[in-house]
């Protein structure tokens, strides 16, 4: 009898559900645009139509196929609670029990954590930390989220809400965050980031300007592309050089658009971590890039909290 | 039967050997110089013989009683492989295996880490933090140590250097630390870090000004010193709030010499902490003093090492 999980990445504007066998291959993927369903029942009855109709259809090839579980990954989620709290980014306002509508519906148990922390188990149980006790998988999308395993488990914390990197002061008195206070990690290292610091070089730059298109001014050989990039580098080995005292991770996963400008951003970055490390610490830590392909991560991620059970 | 553990606590001046009960009662507690002994063979011996002699007392009304193990709390602990390594305040120079050396000697076993892990463990199992599953314990002495308890766990990190809360620099191209770098946490927040910005306050200042010395003049109502402990909480509060994002214990304790200025330091420190949590965290973290006494709880902090397996 072949067990598989559905994996869903829930973002403000796509979500995204595939189901993933225990060694990680995704088996079949669907999407849905997010945002069509402001009612949260909605949203539940069409995921669990897409997950059905998914094993309706491997079944005509394995017929003891089995759902083992539904895992979420999902923005201002509470693992504790199953909820995703109060999240700007979606629609659905207040306190929303995820976990429990879902494995009503379907049946079968659910659990939910944000994005970087799945992105973390999946690099654990998929990707290139399989083995490794201790590492950091650092999620820089439009903002910057973070995932922590030491002594081998996710770290969730006292409520459930380790892991916010992106909100650690690096500049007092610096950039105005979304969050309301000022020099946050990610207003520096994240896609907006990125153009921020580019726009602060560049006052002419277009509204219209995003991280891809600085990414594509960098390798083109863009000096002020490049050099938003090697100050987005250099904030960002700072401040991993410093989390690496907490944890002392054996290496630290990047993941996300803004890795794929490749060295024109790991360059930097390794250069101002190895120069701000601890002694001790000097030399053998790895920053690299994830090793989940990024079309699967997140599906891979959401599976992988109930395959790491 | 009942069973004890020595808990071990070496500092760069004294060494203090205590018997340890299940239940956190120090039953004897003996101490030795720690300079007087160059040679590590010597120190070994000199503190078998003590605990051989305070198990032989305990023994006249508990003749049953034996020696379940030895804990030890030491500066540059490698808990993974039981050395101390490369010191610079203890005289043994070189990787010491100290855990082998007792436990031949001694024909039990024995595991050792540094003092701030040792606190958080002690405190676990003895303190305020009983039955807590996300904390931390920060030591303030003439530097600046920590232990993080995550899931349940102290966080030893892939190396077992984890906790290096010290050395997170706050302050880029700020003051000169021993490690080398600058702008370490510990070079503002602890002891030494004290007297230096009572010093930069007050450049007339004697040589012989210390810590203890500050604390009384705050005390006294001296604005100089009390203005030096407030920047000293503002710069702790700032940095625990930091600290806050990775873990998110459910309680941050203050453990240490700087600490017996009571709410001279605690006042300022909270009030930084609470202004610079991200929103989802404030209001409801505890920072307080440790619960273990201070003349106690270095034994039992290395005590624990053996009583938390």
């Amino acid at each position: 009898m072949e067990e598989v999980v559905a994996g869903i990445d829930i973002g403000g504007t796509n979500t995204t559900i595939g189901l993933v066998s225990k060694a990680g291959r995704v088996l079949a993927k669907d999407g849905l645009k997010t945002k069509h369903f402001p009612e949260i029942a909605d949203f539940v009855i069409a995921a669990n139509q897409i997950i059905n109709k998914q094993i309706e259809n491997l079944r005509q090839d394995s017929p003891e196929l089995t759902l083992k579980g539904i895992g979420i990954g999902a923005p201002n989620a509470n693992p504790f609670k199953g909820t995703i709290e109060n999240a700007p980014n979606l629609s659905w306002r207040g306190i929303v029990p995820l976990a429990k509508l879902m494995s009503d519906s379907l049946q079968v148990h659910c659990k939910l954590t944000n994005d970087a922390k799945a992105a973390a188990l999946g690099e654990q149980q998929f990707g290139a930390a399989k083995g490794m006790k201790d590492f950091l998988v650092i999620t820089l999308g439009t903002g910057l989220g973070s995932g922590i395993i030491a002594n081998g488990s996710l770290v969730y914390g006292h409520d459930g809400f380790a892991g916010e990197l992106g909100h650690v002061i690096v500049v007092p008195s610096g950039r105005l965050c979304g969050c309301g206070r000022q020099g946050c990690l990610e207003t520096y290292v994240s896609a907006t980031g990125l153009v921020r610091t580019y726009r602060e070089l560049n006052p002419e730059t277009s509204p219209e300007m995003d991280a891809r298109a600085v990414a594509e001014l960098a390798k083109a050989g863009d000096t002020i592309a490049i050099e938003a990039y090697r100050r987005t580098g250099e904030m960002l080995g700072f401040s991993l050089a410093n989390s690496v005292a907490y944890t002392s991770p054996e290496a630290i996963f990047l993941f996300g658009g803004l890795i794929r400008a490749g060295e024109i951003l790991f360059k930097p970055t390794r250069e101002a971590f190895e120069k701000n490390l601890l002694n001790n610490y000097k030399g053998h830590i790895k920053i690299q890039p994830s090793a989940l392909h990024e079309s699967d991560a997140a599906v891979l991620g959401a599976a992988s909290i109930i395959w790491n059970e």
